[in-house]
């Protein structure tokens, strides 16, 4: 029996806070809700899912660097690490599977500072302001992205 | 009987060379290819489709501005109009339904210019660096928006 | 009988959707009912009124072309195109009669790419920020320029 | 009786040498010229005129301060001070009748430090480069907007 | 009988008043003067000419796509779009044969906008500054680059 | 009998019109209302107070020319000078008593303008966005530095 | 009996040094004893006081996270992370309470970098320059603000 | 008997200070004996000397409007002025006779706000550096400017 | 007996993947074959060495906080941290000891935001390009430095 | 008999390695062979040909000073000197005759520092892109230039 | 008997064509006339002139290395030099005299460029714009400062 | 018999003054001490040594080109041409041995204009700060990289 692919769903600082943080901005559903969505796509899917949220861009580093040649691909919203984490940026790059940046809100449409992505440029590709479905669509994004290896 | 929902695909200056032009970058999957598969799409997800393909951002400004009150969602991929095309831009900030902006390869990724875009500002939210796939992930996303209005 | 003198009334891309588009920048006059005052102006102060809308720069290039020499001044809104119609500017460079600018809304007081206008340059005056009355003021502009002459 | 509505014409520093300074650019009309017409102009229209031209920041942003609830319109053309009187800004910013800017020339066709004015943002309307003909456009767009209140 | 070789003259907006406009900057010579010159050096060098100008940049897209595989190479003048047209650039990237910039007079000698060219980077070369006589010396380059092959 | 320290409180122009102006921003007490509760707050310290508002920079610069020598602090809110008032720069470099740098309101959250300071240079420190709590922190501050001395 | 309301002092990388580090700068003064002068201080003002230091951003983030709907206010000198730290300004966002930002001396008269504070704009207000005294302060203004709630 | 050439020797804010302020600076020479210096020089010269100092800058605008057609040469050292005064700047741009710029210290060797200046481009010279002896080569450069006349 | 001095290594985020991110770039030795030349290189120097990577700037921090008055001499690799580790930036200017920069390759030859380093302006010295033979030349560098105490 | 007309032929430094350094971008041709061919072509064309390489720029420069009044035309292929030789720049300009600049690559298709020329503004003309073609180009264009005085 | 103090006049680059080049900018005075006339002017204060013109920056940079010790003063006119002569910048740094800037135009008032000087930071003081009595002044500047040692 | 591999060391300009220029930057040993201490180094290492110190840019450009096929290695510390020498850049750009760049300061820590090396892009590695031992290191570096050829 072949083992599942291995999907690694990674959330950066304060998304822990998703559902009660500027509902304005990112919505009520939590971050929990966000995973259990993205495990039970992953699932219909074929996958497994692993999933980590940190406050610690090393955590989020050391998630990356083990997912090298073990997970076949890696969905990321690093919150506000997209426009500074350049040590997660190296991670990334090193990293031989799938990466798809996902945002829940258009970043274009905030603060100049967040216009930025050190993340988009080792993503495979990027997927912003559908909210929760966001995360959807990149499961399917690689679910496609593998079929085509 | 209800009419089905529209759904109008917008495709800017030199995508009608598709398939054909710097394939590294684009695939060989030509405009046609791209269209017949949005179509498939959408009759899946029960909407109708509209396409245009024009050099001329005139008419993809009348195409927008015909589409008010008449058609649910545009799917939009504005070639190199999507860096300067700020009447574009004007036409699409009045238009009343979902605006999905849409690019095969991940601009960011290529000449400085083409990393601004004056679309995505008028857009709910944007798909880019998933070549083809990109249009069934916002065929995939408009089924959502529209179901979630 | 001498011929009346021609004022040419020319306006940019979405403008045809006046009275309806963002009616707290501009407005819920309709581009007809802007024409058919400025034309009644005209008319009170003796001259011909021709006008063209048009979303597509190069009409009103050629629109532009065919005045020269025979149209006594040019009135422009040119909408989006004021902020990167290069080609209208030069067409304008080279219009031997009155330019005249005109803008609904005040352009600086709205987003930063609205600051720049490629009109202006070629303009005698400009005149923003007063609605449909600027319209009035353009043609009593108009008046004096071609009555100092 | 019913008092008449005060229009209050401010000229900023070097005004007072109108009429001599650089005629190529201002021509050859005093500021004693342009007062008087102004005042005319004003009398038609139903309205007093105060005036004063004052070289110093200070005199005029206490105009303005007095102005509060007594005029019904400014009428400013700030010379030098447009570029930097940031004081003058704040204290048209407070004041809550209509602001009209005028400058005789194009301030945008001469030095670049004269492109940008610190009274544009907090003006209603901009009047430029028709000469003295933009007071009277000035005083026009004052009736008009004052009948529309 | 071998065809000869077909080279394509495009000019861009405005170009049409050549002769007209601006005099001391472009000479007296008409656009029709500089494409007879043209086709006559094509003629002496065993080339076929086609030429267009327009005002609208689909157009000169359009003729772009259009040369593909049966146009040995394009000689381009490119207006004001020479500053701006990134669809033009784009249809010119994907053009397989010999691209030759022309401008008659140096634009770097003029206005700051006019210093930029978007057509520089998909041209093999440029010449410029040599007013008409910098045609004659496009189709030798375009002779001796066809030789080279 | 030792004479007190005198303490000298300027404000810039405009602030004549606190509580009047822009409550949203400066709310609603007076700009006397302050001055007396700085004078209560002095006089707890075992302060004189004197203070002056001045619309004219060069009233500040010579109210702080006096100062020299005399008074043991300066607390200055120095309205829109704090961005363009070098020369009250100049004066209070040379001014060898203590400088405490005044704001109601966060300078930084609004216009761009306002985010440099002209006199942080030249201050011992700066208290921003409290409000008028901000002028008994300032009393608070220097009666803190005198003591130290 | 009711709770004291508690107030959360942070502290960045590297603060741990004070009293030790750049003395010409921060003083001789060690954290311990801002630490234990600023829970007198809120001792008399009636409330507890948590206080962290940590060269970690996560464990601020953390921190403030905590905070949310327990902390009355959170006094933060966030050293270095008052430059880069991101993920920090986007907790301090989410935080419902009062944000008083603190540093010792004047960073803007020191390195350029030190310039701009991504705290500053999610604090109420800040106070800097006036070393140790401006702990003091910074506890009197949260007094104030929680009085005037 | 011809009247005498008159100077107009002219100080900024500030330098009324001068002798006592900065003297790293600006030396312990005050005002008043550098302006006896001037007159000495000037009197050797020929010339009659007029001086003004002033914190204000309308006084030294209106000074300049009062010597047009009056005085030969105006000598000025704007002190802070220099880097904003665009009022003065506009005064001296109509002012008839010699313009001669000097600075005690060189300005470029300071702060960068004081590396440009607002009164050379309407200046005929400028001397800096020099100190003191900055004056009195400025007496010697306008003595042989009116000679060559 | 007298203690030989410490040297301390410190490498940051990502190192640990060395020999095998990237190869053309780092070369094909590991973080341990690197550290053990180190060491090899000291213990002839009479040194003896201690060495951390971390992925967390934070313990980066501590380490050097821990060497002060302890450690002689850090020679750090600081990978991404490099560019944006104001907070490594802010410890290594507390250390009391010699700081040498060291990188494999050379960042100036790779993309512009590795151009920048915040670890250079509080190192004593740089050596870079030289792959793992940089680390011998910083140890002579340290040997030689502390020989010249 | 008339003398024939001069033309000076100048290659800056490193142009003595052409057809050795870098014949990816300048081909194989050596400098020799270009000044070969482009003495025969100023033969046919009837001029004298006189050249120089240097590394130096004072001999440039100091060769076209001795070029005035003597020599017709100048082409001229700067080498690096192109992008900071404002000595060559200045002399250039004081020179009379013909200069045209001539580039065997494009150099706006390299580094960025090399697409600024300081000598095409005193150039009449530029010919780049086109390799050694450029050359007889450039003869050419001098001849018809000749021609055209 | 004592030797009389030495100044060294240096010229840069293409000032050996002064009096020829651009008189509506230098005037018509030879070098040689400049230099005739500093040399009596010298002589009468009691100096020796020693002078040298040369187009190569490194002839410059001798020649100030050679006044070391030796020469009293410096008179520099660098041409060119002035803009991007950062090896004659770092001479004239270790150079022990008195350094004086001479430039007989404004260079403020010319290209750009032009505007920024390297020669300035390093010299004593600088005078421009008085054409050839800027070298008289300069004379008398260099005696009053050797007086004053 | 074998020949030695030659090593070229190269200084800019005014490094012929070392130990006597600002020797609290550079200390006090000469330029022939450095580089006999260089020819005993390469004297262990095997290497013969050649040298020049040239103020002229183009002696080192042409030493560099004669370096070509003959020279194993350059150590090269340009002086100020570090920071504007292209034409020594583009020279060891076409070297092909191994260059090495020294400097015996670390100039990121002096003035802006010293931030920029032109040398660096085109140099094996870079030695900094390190003062004569930077020297040492770099012929260790240098026999390193000969030996793992």
């Amino acid at each position: 029996m072949t083992a599942r692919p291995i999907v690694l769903l990674l959330h950066g600082p304060n998304l822990n806070l998703l559902g009660d943080r500027e509902p304005e901005i990112y919505g009520t559903t939590t971050l929990r809700d966000h995973v259990d969505r993205v495990r039970a796509r992953c699932d219909d899917a074929g996958f497994d899912l692993e999933d980590l949220q940190s406050n610690a861009e090393h955590e989020l580093v050391e998630a990356v660097q083990r997912a090298r040649r073990r997970v076949a691909a890696i969905i990321v919203n690093a919150g506000a690490l997209t426009h500074y984490g350049w040590s997660l940026h190296d991670a990334l790059a090193t990293y031989d599977g799938i990466v798809v940046e996902v945002h829940l809100s258009n970043p274009n449409a905030r603060e100049p500072w967040r216009h930025t992505s050190v993340v988009a440029p080792v993503a495979r590709g990027t997927i912003m302001g559908f909210g929760g479905d966001g995360y959807d669509l990149a499961v399917e994004a690689v679910r496609r992205l593998l079929e085509a290896r």
